[in-house]
């Protein structure tokens, strides 16, 4: 894999401004530069990650926060969630050695990356096209965050040192198009009584969403077609 | 590359005990445990370098301290130093996204990494039998110590993991044996005049080591020839 738009890198809830700082290293060693924090648990702007970046402190400033990791992506249009987990959610993974494989040249890519402490929830994973899974020995998989980060940025600047791109130019759909689909969906189901329990409600989003994202990337032509969909089948209940 | 023994990390004179400790966590991480620290900074046992290991503290505290380069490595056969320097040393390098390439299995491998802020010495590398490059932008190699040792431990294995190896049995000699055979070289250069100005000698033993370390793996046998040279060269001498 290589992108020939800059991958961003997105961490959910980070704790600790070291390896906030840490992570912006990383990223300049390896070309990247935007960084998403969603709901950093310290106060930002944060003066120990300023610190520990050394060199990318410009990294640290231009940083964005968002308050959830939905609207951290909108603009993206392919996401990779690293994680050992989401065993029990039916999404496709790919080890990280094998990024190379990937085909995904010209889609502003995401990675995201969870807490320190508890990696990602299901329902953030959910949001992902595939899982990363970082290669490690099975039995010490517990990757320090900044660690985590500076692989897969590795991994990613090393594959594109000798590829070429020549795939074909399409115009793929970023997150806010889709979101913006299955968020109108969820409502349309919501108001028809789909959701006859209301505490399954979440999980069954999540479950919903998890599909959608599942699939290679969707382009913009296809979510209109989605919208040309529901607009027929809503009138259509209107009957 | 990978290797039939465990590859031993080497940090030579680090400062933080943070570092030490996250760099333990990484060893982990990808299969590696001995850890072997030159000259570190502050006193050993360090409870921030235990702290950071996490899950790895065992790795801290089998941790070995040497007060040189040199006796760090006595029983490794093939050692790589890590570092972006060494310009102006005859050395051979490689980048670490090509390690793959390297034929050097069943040999014991050390990696050897730098200080935080000012890496390896020249006198250090010319010790090593290759200089290892870490593929990172231009404009921005200077690696979190912790991030390089995460870099190279995670390509080491990830080689390992598709490749067989079937490499013939030869029996390489270990540092011991040649630093053993360097210094009594030196000793004979020395006995005999060959340094006639004191202040030199110190550069000219580096330029010495870095010569016979920038060849592939001596085997027992050569040095024992290389003895065997040296017994009859200085018996003539003393006709």
């Amino acid at each position: 894999m290589h992108s020939e738009a800059k991958t961003s890198i997105i961490l959910v809830g980070p704790q600790m401004g070291e390896n906030i700082g840490a992570v912006a290293r990383a990223m300049k060693n390896w070309g990247l530069d935007d960084l998403r924090i969603v709901k950093p648990r310290d106060p930002w702007p944060n003066e120990k990650a300023r610190a520990m970046a050394v060199g990318a402190v410009n990294i640290i400033d231009q940083a964005r926060i968002f308050p959830d990791l939905s609207s951290a992506v909108y603009d993206l249009q392919y996401l990779y969630a690293a994680s050992a987990g989401g065993r029990n959610l039916n999404k496709p993974y790919i080890y990280s050695k094998d990024l190379a494989s990937e085909k995904i040249e010209q889609l502003k890519l995401g990675i995201i990356f969870g807490r320190e402490n508890s990696g990602l929830t299901n329902a953030e994973i959910a949001l992902a096209n595939k899982i990363l899974i970082i290669n490690t020995v099975k039995d010490f998989s517990s990757l320090n965050l900044a660690h985590a980060v500076a692989i897969i940025c590795y991994q990613i600047f090393t594959n594109s040192v000798d590829k070429v791109n020549n795939s074909p130019n399409i115009e793929v759909a970023t997150r806010k198009d889709i979101d913006f689909f299955v968020h109108r969906l969820f409502s349309c189901l919501d108001e028809r009584g789909f959701f006859q329990l209301e505490k399954k409600k979440n999980s069954m989003f999540t479950n919903l969403t998890n599909s959608i994202y599942r699939f290679a990337p969707i382009t913009k032509s296809e979510v209109n077609s989605l919208h040309g969909i529901l607009n027929i089948l809503t009138k259509s209940d209107k009957k």
